[in-house]
């Protein structure tokens, strides 16, 4: 049995809804994806992940794995999984835009890329094939190809330059990742009982804000061949006008019968826009590290809980919104724990954040499936103003 | 109807186990409170706290409340429960301790104490009558009088005056709460339909580590007669075999149709050590403070999870334990996120004391019942050694 499928089920004009099978259960898409960066899901237990807010998959990343606890730990746990006690899909980048993050502490060449790492300074090397393997040991659902991100600003000749050499990393990653699928290699496969696939393997598209690249890249991409496809190196920095250009002009030539990621994205105005473009699966840091700093997202826009004027405000965070937090706590009372530096500040808007955003997804599908999306489109753009903030 | 009844309903020795009947429902004792200094027990979910937890009662305190986010927001929410969204019984503590430990910073007098506030420097003034209207605007359910707490190592003569003036403060604090009370100022009766009772009001027996002193300010606090008793001035720094010999002499001592608490006390062998000798309620930070700061309380003693024996541990913080972290989290996985700095660390590391702690208080109820107290205690104090932590 193949490694992952994607059905496609409504279509209203760009937006998809449909249902990605992975080997660990199902996911309707367009999907949010939390983002669980050393294998927690900031601030917010998998208890309340899985059954106040039915998130269907979460992200793992490999540099800050790799870097800590350190794979044989992971490894001698029976993969990711299992060690962080996560029976439902995971999606591990490749450690790529991370390391991309690290600036002028890494070296790239064509075999790969040197750093240090940021937990004790010691010179490490990461490759695609290295990835691959990495990837293969946290036995990850959905594995990410190993890719060099260009700077938002990058010239057309460094872009180029750049993207070709992610393309050849792509085409290494995809046959280190098969002769490790066969060799036995996958975690997950190796300790999980019943299982029904291999790990999955998506490719990155990237090319800056540079159209034709984009597209030269989104081609070779899709020569290799690939389960699902993302679209990388956006939203880094630059305007976000130039972002919905790149999704413009790419997600709707990405095939048609595979998942389209677009990594990293967004607010929720962004997930909403992009899903009009035909995207499918999102992550993003934004809920998880804007609630630790006390900004909450409502259907009414955000909300900083530091502000005064929420001193002996009664109402919840949200007042559509029904998540535990907003059905229990009032605004006065995460202001005075935020205010008062307690923990349960983070937790609380962390997870009002978290249910927000994959509630709006959940009404996205919802509005795909009815034919309702441009209206859902419409309403919920134009709430998101009444904050004024 | 009274504001409190206590009804033993088995006793094993000196051991004690009833059911204290507040105006918000039922506790059986004896009971561990969890401390929720700030309005809200720290890195915990009140749905824990409720659900997989079943906490009966929480304390909250003055001192900190009053400082912030101040008496009026509270107030302006409908008292303290309504302000965190606890429906359960709350005791609040009077504020003498806080400002018994702010040393230096505190100024003493017969009318009450002046200090100097943690949060912004400015001057304030506690007293008796001022900490009974903090409380009635709390309104908590367990109110207690405002006391001198002198050093676990002053001299009988400072002692004696320091207990007399707790006493006057006694007599102080319970005519301002009954004022209080009769003129409606208990924001609890005021906001909430359907309290059986107003506040109750606790008084403490002081006198450091004098056994004489001590049997003088329980006469005395006697005298004026309260809902309930409270043992304080321990765990301040004191041997445990004094605070052990205080408590043997003054526990029995205490009126037996009232609970009868322990303040500040303790580790989980303290509890089942202190109810051996009579006593019926405890509160304690250590599960909360020390689960931040990576240590769990097992039934084999305290573990360490910063230790590397565990890196690859995948036994549970407590192979006895059944509480929801246990269940799902290894010992190498917690480690990691403490190593990490990850909040999830100190989340579950809380849960997971308060669960042992409150588990334990259970054990002690059961086996009083079941007239198999001695058994629990030698038992439960014998496997305490097995860590050698």
């Amino acid at each position: 049995m193949e490694p992952l499928r994607f059905k496609l089920d409504s279509q209203d004009g760009e937006a998809r809804a449909g249902i990605i099978t992975t080997r660990r259960g199902q996911i309707e898409t367009p999907v949010f994806m939390p983002v669980g960066t050393a294998g927690t899901v900031k601030g917010i237990r998998f208890e309340a992940l899985e059954s106040d807010l039915d998130a269907k998959i979460i992200l793992g990343n490999t540099y800050h794995l790799w870097l800590r606890p350190g794979i044989d730990v992971i490894k001698s746990a029976g993969g990711l999984h299992r060690f962080i006690g996560w029976n439902r899909p995971l999606l591990t980048d490749s450690g790529g835009f991370q390391v991309f993050s690290l600036g002028a502490l890494r070296k790239i060449s064509e075999e790969g890329t040197e750093f240090r790492s940021h937990v004790d300074g010691s010179l490490r090397f990461l490759s695609p094939e290295v990835s691959m393997e990495v990837q293969a040991s946290l036995g990850s659902d959905i594995v990410m190809v190993f890719d060099e991100c260009a700077p938002g600003e990058a010239s057309h000749e460094e872009t180029e330059r750049s993207l070709n050499l992610t393309a050849r990393w792509a085409q290494r990653s995809k046959i280190a990742f098969e002769r490790l699928q066969t060799g036995g290699a996958d975690t997950g496969r190796l300790e999980v009982e019943g299982l029904s696939g291999t790990q999955a393997l998506f490719g990155i598209i990237q090319g800056a804000g540079h159209l034709d690249l984009r597209q030269s890249s989104l081609e070779q991409t899709v020569n290799i061949g690939f389960d699902g496809y993302a679209i990388g190196g956006l939203s880094v920095g630059e305007e976000k006008s130039l972002m919905f250009e790149v999704v413009d002009e790419i997600a709707p030539r990405m095939p048609k019968d595979c998942p389209r990621y677009l990594m990293g994205v967004g607010t929720p105005e962004d997930l909403v826009e992009a899903v009009a473009r035909g995207v499918d699966m999102f992550d993003c840091v934004l809920p998880t590290r804007n609630g630790r700093t006390g900004q909450a997202f409502t259907s009414t826009g955000k909300l900083n809980i530091k502000n005064a004027q929420w001193t002996n405000d009664s109402r919840p965070l949200d007042e559509s919104c029904r998540c535990s937090v907003c059905r229990r706590h009032s605004r006065a009372y995460l202001r005075h724990l935020y205010m008062s530096g307690e923990m349960l500040a983070s937790i609380l808007l962390t997870h009002h954040n978290l249910a927000f955003f994959l509630d709006t997804m959940r009404g996205v599908r919802q509005s795909i499936r009815s034919g309702d999306f441009p209206k859902f489109r419409r309403e919920f753009t134009g709430r998101l103003d009444a904050n004024g903030e």
